[in-house]
């Protein structure tokens, strides 16, 4: 059997001496499957980082407009090819094929691909702002390295290393990328790089501006964030690996972005609970399940007042989780940390109301599970019971009072989403003003009467949070172009020539629609000579 | 002798069982002043993180009015007390009192207070970002705890830990100060503490939004900036230092802003060289000494290509640099680092032109100091002969021919600055375009035939550049607003009620002048219901 090529500066090249190979395992059938990849050498890796280093100086001379078309005709090219893709995807993941690869995450991407293209086109996200008074001019612009993309294994498409949220913003930024794929799904991130490559060639980029290595030992993984020629590092994905890469990347002073793990806390104010609890069960078992519940915004803990509603709240929950069918999960590996995690919060108090076990069925199945404590328990434990369990459950914490509610929420970690359910009209406004300032500085983004799954590619959506939610409370990685920052050097230029000036800074608007800060105005307008 | 008094909570209050206690030492006369400084227990500093942490609620509802009032009543305090500022300033640090430190870096700081006022009143800084159609609002906010400001020792004003640049922006966004003083200049600190306080009480802000400690044993440091309640600390200073602050606070997920060490380089292309060497020698002379040479955008490296012309400016500048009279330095400390680095330069085959050694007078006095190396051997040792010789010390590296100046350019480390001189017409542009992009990657503020010293305070300043000259190429310290961003998360509000919103994301512009970007227009309009 052969193994895979690598894409190495723009040549599918075999491996060399790799420190092993591997087989994705259809999580459908727990079988291997056919096609063997490498796990690459870090020499391999170096080839990749000094392929990509040598196009720094190209691209900063490069014109924005190729960059888009890149992304452009790669969003089309991964649509030529939506039936190998969704196929591969759906065998390598187990995810529905349709709707969710097919009509869900397929359309996301090349969206966010062709937001990508339109940023770079705009050039508006370069935020360029200008004193003409003492001819000071600065943009961002891209870093000096490559930006390494670490993809998660849940969104076979959408986070993708090759066409996912953290690639675009990454190239559309002006870096060249180099994309470990998740050995979930190498098979579908070979046909991405396939299509990226064509398009890379029909664009005229330099060939180095998208890499693929499939797997890497832990090790090299280290060196790879570490290594000097390196621009920065984009990981999602558990909080363990990404708390080992940060560590390895800042060490050696570079640049790391983390999504990790969360619980993504939903508070259910008192009198919205009394007026409604069966449509908000209905609304948190769908949002609790969807994807099996292998979401990064996925709702894991609910915070409510004990009594009667919660009562009502809680068998209405246990029902709808009880009806919903079990969808497999990504891997052996999930099935197993999510039982782990299960058996952890039982361990510091939680108990079971339905599910908590593993389905002994072919296919990595785990039973939809509800699980509950009490307020007074929850803060005897508080760190150990916010452990993420990736998959299908959610822990509901029984408040005694309002003032524990409190409590509660002043416990907890960051985390991307934190979402607030309140009466329709102004019943529970005195509470929520009580709570929504101890939960603000805790969470990303922060939603009113909606389940936190569904992040929508906005400019104006936040998908980061505080520590350990990421890394960084000041960075998004969806929603174009803020996320493009991520990967951004400052540029000033000091009393540079005007014909010096890169085009964005030039007194000339460049697109005429670019918009730049003059002399503390926004504006599309060209600075008068 | 009474142990000066820290400021925590409001309050100046006698030092909790300190761990020491110390004295500033004149440099003009090497003797130690009369008041007597604590070095503050762990417990002292904990006691100001909880006060710090208690305001975090309060601010996050805050007017930015009364923000802005604060910083300004605080500058009309400096002004008031601008006498005893300059004369213990002068007296800690050496500077000369006028121009220095009553007419360049006191107004310098009222300033910048008064630039953070303007920006936190304005409220442009915090770049809200509206989707009206998914109903999605994003705003940069205050982080989740205070943030620490250790200053360095060669800006007693403008970049005091209590005054300084990031204790303004880390005020105009909202947040608490934990000032860490630099033991070079208590006194001055303290003079600062008094006349923020009375700030804090005329503007009614929460009382512990200026808190003051002089000193602390370093692993104290280490735990202040890796504790779990602090926000972020931003650390002008040495490199060492600098670099393990960043790992106690990277190690525990909290942030850091590092301004360290650098050469900012000057290249000086050989057309301009034969054009004007006398001119381009005079600048640098002046460059060089400015402050005794203890600017971190001080010139330490000068790229030229060797022959006749490079032979007439060494003579010049070393006659310039012979006629400067030396000042005397910040302390012993930095007059044994500056002969250690000359130390180090020589040992790796530096060559002295002019000075090099310890003045042997009462004061920290040190020879202003040329050095050259050639190309040749500048590229045997590259990171070594990058060693900052921080004082009035210059290295000249004689380039065989162009092809070596671009190798030189393409070993240099990550600085703030990069200086190039060129021709006045035309001559030199092939070859700038040929350096030009080796050198925009390596610094943040790139310079056309100007001296990097001299940091204008406009927001279309970068103050920053790529690792090891900061920790993050993307931000800048001076230049406001953009400096604030440093102290920021973002906060997205999905869904949320309107009247729930904080007023910068509702649709009523609550200036009528904040730049907002609405569904990708940047306007000042309100929104339309």
């Amino acid at each position: 059997m052969d193994v895979q090529p690598v894409l190495i500066n723009g040549e599918w090249r075999a491996a060399q001496s790799p420190s092993g190979e591997f087989r994705a395992i259809a999580p459908n059938s727990e079988s291997p499957m056919q096609e063997l990849y490498p796990i690459s050498s870090f020499l391999e890796i170096e080839t990749a980082i000094n392929a990509a280093r040598e196009t720094i100086t190209e691209l900063l001379s490069l014109s924005p407009d190729k960059i888009a078309e890149f992304l452009e005709i790669f969003a089309d090219n991964i649509e030529g090819r939506s039936e190998a893709l969704v196929k591969m995807a759906a065998e390598e993941t187990g995810l529905p094929a349709d709707p969710r690869l097919k009509s869900v995450e397929l359309p996301r991407t090349t969206n966010q691909l062709r937001q990508a293209a339109a940023a770079a086109r705009d050039r508006s996200w370069c935020t360029a702002v200008i004193d003409t008074k003492v001819n000071l001019r600065t943009k961002y612009g891209p870093l000096a390295g490559p930006v390494v993309v670490f993809s998660p294994n849940n969104f076979p498409l959408a986070f993708n290393a090759v066409s996912g949220g953290d690639f675009a913003a990454a190239v559309a930024a002006g870096n060249p990328v180099i994309a470990k794929a998740n050995p979930g799904h190498p098979g579908t991130t070979k046909i991405m790089a396939e299509a990226a490559l064509e398009a890379v060639h029909a664009s005229g980029l330099p060939l180095a501006m998208v890499q693929l290595i499939y797997h890497m030992r832990l090790e090299d993984g280290f060196k790879l964030v570490a290594h000097p020629l390196i621009g920065a590092t984009a990981f999602t994905g558990s909080r363990s690996a990404g708390l080992a890469l940060k560590k390895a990347a800042e060490s050696a002073g570079k640049l790391i972005y983390l999504e990790m793990s969360g619980v993504n806390p939903v508070i259910i104010l008192p009198e919205a609970l009394q007026e409604r609890s069966e449509e908000i069960a209905a609304e948190l078992s769908q949002s609790c399940t969807l994807g099996a519940g292998q979401f990064c915004t996925n709702p894991g803990l609910v915070i409510l007042q004990q009594g009667k509603a919660a009562q009502n709240f809680m068998e209405k929950l246990t029902q709808n989780l009880q009806s919903i069918p079990a969808a497999p999960l990504l891997s052996q590996q999930v099935q197993h940390n999510l039982l782990t995690a299960v058996e952890t919060l039982k361990k510091f108090g939680a108990e079971v109301l339905t599910g908590g076990k593993v389905i002994h069925e072919t296919g990595y199945y785990f039973q939809n599970t509800l699980l509950a404590i009490s307020g007074d328990k929850f803060l005897e434990h508080p760190r150990e019971l916010q452990t993420e369990a990736f998959g299908p459950s959610t822990l509901l914490v029984l408040a005694q009072n309002v003032v524990q509610m409190k409590n509660i929420v002043e416990s907890l970690e960051g985390n991307l989403t934190g979402s607030l359910y309140s009466h329709s009209r102004t019943e529970d406004e005195p509470l929520y003003s009580q709570i929504e300032p101890i939960l603000r500085p805790r969470v990303g983004r922060l939603l009113n009467d909606k389940m936190p799954t569904g992040v929508a590619v906005s400019p104006a959506m936040a998908h980061g949070g505080p520590y350990p939610a990421t890394g960084h409370p000041g960075f998004t990685s969806v929603g174009i172009p803020r996320a493009l920052l991520r990967f951004a050097a400052l540029q000033c230029y000091d009393n540079v020539r005007v014909h010096r000036l890169p085009p964005e800074l030039q007194n000339r608007n460049p697109t005429g629609k670019m918009w730049r800060c003059i002399d503390g105005t926004w504006t599309q307008a060209d600075i008068i000579d």
